[in-house]
């Protein structure tokens, strides 16, 4: 299983991510994609492949074969173009099909696109049903069961097995919007604290501090017991984009490459009830296993990493079964600051999910785009010190489909 | 561009194709799924990764994550899995997906399932509309452009362009039934003849020949001027499955294994009136040599081919891009019997989508089973003499999006 190529990234894109009212589905993927191109000084006659990530197009957007309507609007005709669909999880299996046209020989340069339009879909709970068509039909979903109820079920199980504190998940949220703040392309760049400083200001209550301010059910109602507003990621639009090539070609393009030196992909129960511990990511362990075996690494190589925190459980949960902490352990080592930027194991220096964002099929891409930036040494005010390696987990279904994507300096 | 890797097929799966009442689409990709497992003696746990083609499983079944899904409910966890969408030629690049899976060194063993499940969708122009989908929205679909009355329109300019008659579309879509009559899974197994006769003894008229009744208003409607019913595919709903894995391991599983030595992808212009000529497939020209090219073969090597005749006058045109016939001669060679089973390039001895039936992302998958089935002289009755060497036209989008894929007897 293990590959002898490794592919490089020579070029990214980002588009800010958020409520774009005046972006269509197709300008951002465009928008992304002509910034991966221009960052990566190839020209358009160069690429062979292009993979676009996104869950819904079809649904949010009523438009299909986005992939080969991209390659005909940027001018990369005749590329050959094809659309990944993985749910939220989209993204990280584009960057994976990317990999895997270059390391098969069919293609020397390839651009990867995940992107997601859905802030204009108004109809309440259309999203969140929309989504929910991932979960079991028969066992789960016709019972009601959506993404934030499952999420709310693990959380209750896991602060009950590990005697963990909820507080210790809203620290998760409290690093990831400072982290986000530092970051110019994230969908809130605003820290909890600013949060709820504006409402003070706006009358809507006093709070002497900030977990007080998360408890209260007007400014942090609950959505899925226990889980409240500032546990979830946002609903966001937004587009990032990958260029890859073979090794062999990358430095004519661009000094500083960044290689995908591991990959893993992994199935778990499509029914969450079948697992043996719903707390253990069986798909994470088995896939990072994977990454960090094609790269010859282990978890302490690792200077930091993109985890899938679409609910701020699943950070903690994530960063468990990918190997920086000890079962139970994860959430109170964020409380302790070890997942900072300068702590031990920095997760989410973006702001990941919950404060980048989350346009679905946009966030497995824009994970690997921001270990690019951090590895180039880009990344500005959150840039993590000498980060010579990164890991990625991008979560798809309730954790039945996990990629996890190693990236090291060349 | 030349890959180092051959890949071969070791076992294959298909659905009776057709209006299956009874079957949801997880249950059509199960069964293609697990009956080719069976025909290639693998065992499940032998699995690296898992690739599904499908168009439009969230709108047609309010299905996500289908590939996943799938991977539990055929017992191959913890395999990859992912979805690949590409219109109606899904099922080719899903095809594509899983040779780079293991051209890579990613994975040793792959499944590959095509499949769509339409026909329960009863709400008129539901499937049309959402088909047009992959038409360019702003110059074609707000102005009602469908993918019939695109086909209608190539008919015309072949038609005028190369002095050719509507008769010899007709010609095409009599060679599919005869063809598809002696397919056991073919959606119709029926010869037009026999459509006629029943319709005689039914009362619905009178005819001294088959193109009398194939010009009558009432039993073969005009669809979109000049095609009318029979010059179009049905929509049915199917599966069918492959089953790849990397050439050194093949003869542990199966005496007869068969190599894919060629593939090729390109896409057009998505606005059609773009395009120079409206009669040349530039995606299919430029992916069929891509094969061609990889596999170190030209047209005149090939046995047998599979095109996609989801509009009788595509098999016509492909037949030409696709380096069989001269420009403009494609419809008159399959009059003259050119193509017919024993004749100088037998195309679609299946019945292809006119008579095999057409479940969207299906139909790039059963091409290849088709082309098995023939290289390994297991056709029964249809069985052209001696195959050894076979290509498909898979066609996604109106044209731009074509994927080639060509077959060899190890």
């Amino acid at each position: 299983m293990l590959t002898m190529n490794n592919v490089a990234i020579i070029g990214v894109g980002h588009t800010k991510f958020g409520r774009l009212i005046d972006k269509g589905l197709m300008d951002l993927l465009c928008e992304a994609s002509l910034e991966a191109l221009d960052n990566s000084n190839t020209s358009e006659k160069d690429f062979n492949s292009v993979y676009v990530g996104a869950m819904s197009p079809g649904q949010f957007n009523q438009i299909s074969g986005v992939a080969s309507a991209l390659v005909d609007r940027i001018s990369l005709l005749p590329a050959a173009a094809d659309h990944i669909k993985n749910g939220p999880a989209s993204g990280g299996s584009a960057v994976k099909a990317g990999f895997q046209a270059i390391a098969s020989g069919m293609s020397d340069l390839v651009l990867v696109v995940g992107g997601e339009k859905m802030t204009h879909i108004t109809t309440p709970g259309a999203i969140t049903t929309n989504v929910a068509t991932i979960t079991h039909h028969e066992a789960e979903r016709r019972h009601g069961v959506s993404l934030p109820s499952l999420a709310g079920l693990l959380t209750r199980t896991y602060l009950e097995k590990y005697n963990a504190k909820l507080e210790w998940l809203s620290d998760i949220a409290i690093k990831n919007h400072k982290n986000g703040a530092l970051n110019p392309v994230a969908h809130f760049q605003k820290t909890i604290d600013e949060f709820m400083e504006s409402a003070i200001r706006k009358g809507k209550g006093n709070w002497d501090n900030i977990y007080d301010y998360l408890k209260n059910d007007k400014t942090n109602p609950i959505i899925a017991d226990p889980l409240r507003l500032f546990h979830i990621c946002p609903i966001s639009d937004g587009a990032a984009a990958l260029v890859l090539c073979k090794v062999e070609i990358a430095k004519q393009y661009c000094d500083t490459p960044i290689l995908i030196t591991g990959i893993g992909q992994a199935t778990d129960t499509h029914i969450v009830h079948e697992r043996e511990d719903l707390t253990v990511l069986k798909a994470l362990r088995i896939c990072s296993d994977q990454a960090y075996k094609m790269a010859k690494k282990s978890p302490e190589d690792i200077d930091v990493a993109e985890l899938h925190d679409a609910f701020e459980i699943l950070e903690a949960v994530e960063s468990e079964d990918i190997g920086f902490f000890k079962k139970g352990e994860g959430a109170k080592a964020a409380h302790d600051g070890l997942t900072e930027i300068g702590g031990k194991i920095p997760i989410n220096p973006s702001g990941g999910l919950k404060a980048r964002g989350h346009p679905l099929g946009a966030t497995g891409v824009a994970q690997v785009v921001e270990l690019v930036w951090q590895l180039r040494g880009e990344a500005g005010k959150r840039q993590v010190a000498g980060a010579e390696t990164g890991i990625t987990c991008n979560f798809g279904g309730f954790g039945n489909n996990i990629i996890s994507i190693l990236v090291e300096r060349m």
